[in-house]
């Protein structure tokens, strides 16, 4: 085998390991020295939309850091203003869903409970005769019920053909953990009377990932069998907001940093206050035993989202208990990026979500 | 169900994402407007380790970041000399390694190439006999010959008590694609006479993790059959950095920007000169038929690899080939954290590994 004559050719992976990489044309300023303590400061790092992201993506992500769609809510201090500042984002979202997926809508009180329950137009696929999805809607356990319940029930209703309930739990500040959890359970319950719990999966995005995987600690705190698989989006199992992304996705989407200056977490949502940070019925991830009691879960996230570095840690800590973990993110997509479903990548989501909970329910 | 008593609360996750987050005491200053495309400058943003890591994983990154141990190289224009000093780097790793993990090591030359075959000091597990694990290593394309080689070998080999053949290929800047390709197939076809393919699995970190994904290519075209699964860490389907990971990793590591200020791509390593960006033998993401004919394939990587964000972006495109697709990455880490087997991580890490390919090869 005879070397191929050539030149010494460009930069190799290996040299630019070692030596942080070849010296480009246009490169920023180099960095300010790093901290003793190993604390980098990113100073004239420029970071523009994700080169892998769809041009739909590249367009929302482009549009949330230059237009800054979602600002503007009176905040805590007016919470009808705020929910109801809230509930129109959600329309915005539902408006072009429900065009794109065809469903019924019926409120049902179940468990003592108000509920939503999203089927499809078309009708329950004949596989899914037996078996529902259970969603707990995100909003910050303070807004989105009614509204950001119907944005996560309506794709997967109609992509799988399946019954699905979305719950309108009690929220802050009117109310306080575990008032959501003991809501999730009532609905859980009743639920259980008709359906097995093998044919039943769980999921929500943000507050309602939180609670997804409050509600397998509530449920086994009460005796109640587990589900056949859970849904943890835009969140984890522990705190939502650690690591690199608690830090980095503020910046990253044209806000101020997420978790202060140096990467402190983020304050707990209102509704969180009074449980205890090791409370394994807050934050799941505090009891290995728990998590080794836990269904097969799917996380969902992106990269520019702050719970993104805790999603890809309960991924791991699960796995090393032994339990059945996927994890799938999109590079350069934020919080709740899929309740956008006029972007290839929330309906990849989507295609991801059916295709795990379809293979972890009993037919 | 009363409302629990209680003052308004602090922020919630939903007028955090709408406003970008309460102004916390330390907070940088203000980040510069963004660009109209959609760029964001990080000015003043410090990343602190990331809080997920162990003490040991918190150290090494510390460590890469303040005292950039794998600088130093003459660089590619003394190639014996870069080899050299990647080589020692490559020997502190094996160190500990060897120590922790008792193995054999053995040259064979398998179908005309020189391999290094490692197995288990304590015997190859009953249930291994007839299953072999084939290693091609990392060191872009330049370095790392037996001595990265064994840093990915070791650990494998003693953990599932199984034989592992690493190849010593041929190198860029005396070779160039598709040579290391062609000594793969002629190693991988002597294996063939001895085991079954569903007995087999491919693994390799960086440009070794390239060369997996480029091997199920060239072995297609080669009429070979697929192996039971691979592993394709610190690498991708595609080009190895792309996306947001590619401008962050340098930062984020200490280093100058990796992919240049604006997120170029970073220049391709000597070895693919002259293959052609849209060839699927040297990028298969190029080739959708090629992609759904992937075997079982697991990612391994870190946040602050600049392969991050390419490999979750192939973990998704081979999902939505219908491939089974695993997805493992660590907040904080680097570009090969796991050679250093002396962190949790890197041990979390081959456990994954191990698990990932005894579930997918035949007993």
């Amino acid at each position: 085998m005879p070397p191929v004559s050539g030149k010494l050719l460009g930069a190799a992976i290996a040299v630019a390991l070692a030596t942080g990489g070849p010296a480009q044309p246009g490169s920023a300023t180099a960095p300010a020295a790093p901290a003793a303590d190993g604390t980098v400061v990113l100073d004239g790092t420029r970071v523009p939309p994700s080169r892998l992201l769809s041009p739909e993506g590249a367009a929302y992500l482009r549009h949330l850091i230059v237009d800054k769609p979602f600002a503007g809510g009176p905040g805590l201090s007016d919470i009808v203003g705020e929910r109801a500042h809230q509930d129109r984002i959600m329309r915005g979202f539902l408006e072009p869903m429900r065009r794109r997926y065809a469903v019924h809508v019926e409120e049902q009180r179940i468990g003592g409970v108000v509920t939503d329950v999203v089927t499809p137009a078309d009708g329950i696929a004949p596989e899914n005769r037996d078996r529902v999805l259970i969603n707990i809607h995100g909003g910050g356990f303070v807004t989105g019920g009614r509204t950001a319940s119907l944005v996560e029930s309506v794709p997967l209703a109609a992509l799988m053909r399946i019954k699905v309930i979305s719950i309108d739990y009690r929220m802050s500040p009117e109310y306080r953990f575990p008032a959501a959890s003991e809501d999730v359970a009532a609905v859980y319950r009743a639920v259980l009377k008709q359906y097995d719990p093998a044919r039943i999966a769980l999921y929500g995005c943000s507050a309602g990932g939180m609670l997804t995987a409050q509600a397998i600690a509530w449920f086994r705190k009460e005796g109640l069998p587990r589900p056949a698989a859970i849904g943890v989006f835009c969140a984890s199992l522990g705190k939502i907001a650690e690591g690199d992304s608690a830090v980095l996705a503020g910046p990253l989407t044209g806000a101020r940093p997420a978790g202060g200056a140096e990467g402190a977490p983020r304050r707990p949502p209102g509704y969180m206050t009074g449980a205890g940070d090791d409370d394994p019925l807050a934050y799941p991830q505090q009891s290995a035993a728990l998590l080794a009691a836990f269904p097969p879960t799917l996380f969902i996230t992106g990269t520019r989202a702050f719970e993104f570095s805790a999603a890809l840690n309960s991924h791991n800590r699960l796995t090393a208990a032994g339990v059945e973990s996927r994890f799938h993110g999109w590079d350069g997509m934020f919080h709740g990026f899929f309740y956008n479903s006029e972007m290839p990548e929330a309906r990849e989501a989507y295609a991801i979500m059916a295709r795990f909970f379809d293979s972890h329910m009993a037919r």
